[in-house]
């Protein structure tokens, strides 16, 4: 299960990854808390007509946070209804429903997406690494020594609230130089808007993107702004757990090397230490099926362990 | 065994923490790589005439780093003698020679000093602790999941050179806005310097903690800076792997209250997201043994996972 503010998807996962009986409802707007689960529950039953279902060992629920895996509640930054919603226990009773008494896990998305990149995409084989997604925000997660680091509640890896600026501007969540409000895909528009960037279209990342492809030099110190809060907080990651890899995914990394070229060209100036000169970043692989995939991968990781 | 710039140390450390057999020797200025070693080997040689040299069961060495726990190599800052210096190696053939063929831990100061606190001092009980040395340098160790987390090499915490200011001045490492720069005492004296104080006697960071004491404005401002650069690192450490309390060693700690006000009072601005609210930051507690108990402790802890 992938549970988002926009969707709500499932899929039966094999032991190689491939995906079947994949099905998806829209996360329901401004609904309560039932209405919006009623939906979840939509998309086991769907799952459990599958001939496939009763072969189903255990169930992996991504969702979007902040969560809670020793409560195994919810309180999804966009879905308002879900303040810590149980969805752990209610998944269980809708599996139970049909027939399938068994296991689930809980995990946040930047750890699901982090699990999913290290079974069978850019993180694979690497025993210590850091994943993450640049989007509307910045989220991440951590694989040391081969396995999943969701740390005591589910949390771990969010490297979009770290700060890089400590006597930097405020930050939505309260606090100051946070990754996300430097280089968020919201936030390198906005610079480049504050700097005088005239977008052509709507003025999103991507638009600031065709402008630097373009050369506008606003464009371009944006992305290379945003680059260099990336490289120190990848480096900040690398020099306190010893990650030697890290697979940036989302929207702004669709950007490509209008990402990715600053965020290389700065690491040098941060991951200055010996244990860390090697360290790479590289684009994720998984794209949008990270999230289905990552949650059956973050069960398979953490109930192994 | 406890390796450093001024002294090589060496205890035999019982299941308990009690040391006995305590011996030191200075560390050799400006000798050879050999000629340091004889200072190691002649710690060895004592601890091996005690009766209780036979019941030991393992050895710990802790060094200054950065070391290499994957090649067994040391490369301390402050002997330049030894560069991938095969410390482990050559341990184990003293060891050898005094009829003790133990198996040997080599770890990095800051991991040993963690080793120490998570056993018998103030993290002792957190699953999740980030350990910190504020000194002339800043360094320190990670336990993760209740247990010691070294990295692949040994150099894990290095919390030092994380940037919390990612557009600041360039540190001794080649990066810039590194915690080292802004908060260890020898940044602290520099900064205040550098604000027009007047020093009463040595320029050093218990100097700037007396005049703060006193209600001097520039010594305050210059231990609030070090503070906030602190208290933003502990904040990241605990967003990115949700450790629960950061223990503070080291000389500058010792000035108490005028280190840890600060720290405390900005916690706050950095520690924003639920799950690190309750992030607690305390003194250490085994002060100048922590460097042999850590070793032992490290030892133990390393060779058990």
């Amino acid at each position: 299960m992938d549970i988002g503010g926009t969707k709500v998807a499932g899929a039966l996962v094999d032991s190689d990854g491939a995906m079947t009986a994949t099905t998806r409802r829209p996360t329901p707007r401004g609904a309560d808390g039932d209405t919006v689960f009623a939906a979840v529950a939509e998309v086991v039953a769907e799952l459990a007509q599958s001939p496939l279902w009763a072969s189903a060992v255990r169930c992996g629920i991504g969702s979007a946070g902040p969560v809670d895996t020793a409560r195994g509640t919810v309180s999804p930054v966009n879905i308002g209804a879900w303040r810590g919603f149980p969805v752990q226990a209610r998944v269980e009773a809708e599996l139970a429903r049909h027939g399938a008494r068994i296991p689930t896990v809980l995990a946040g998305d930047g750890v699901a997406m982090t699990a999913a990149e290290h079974w069978l995409g850019a993180a694979r084989g690497h025993a210590n690494a850091l994943c993450m997604v640049v989007s509307t925000g910045v989220g991440g997660g951590l694989v040391l020594n081969n396995q999943l680091h969701p740390g005591p509640t589910g949390n771990a890896g969010h490297i979009g609230h770290i700060s890089v600026a400590f006597d930097g501007e405020p930050c939505a969540c309260g606090g100051r130089g946070c990754v996300e409000s430097l280089a968020s895909g919201t936030a390198i528009a906005a610079w480049a808007l504050a700097q005088g960037w005239v977008p052509a279209g709507d003025a999103t990342a991507a638009g600031v993107a065709a402008a630097a492809a373009a050369g506008d030099p606003v464009a371009l110190a944006a992305f290379d702004r945003a680059g260099r809060a990336l490289a120190a907080a990848i480096a900040a990651t690398a020099t306190l757990v010893e990650t030697d890899i890290a697979v940036i995914g989302g929207g702004v990394a669709a950007c490509g090397d209008t990402l990715f070229g600053p965020v290389r060209a700065h690491l040098a100036s941060y991951a200055t230490l010996s244990f860390v000169k090697d360290l790479q970043v590289v684009p994720a692989m998984l794209g949008t099926h990270a999230g289905l995939i990552g949650a059956a991968a973050a069960a398979t990781m953490l109930l192994r362990s």
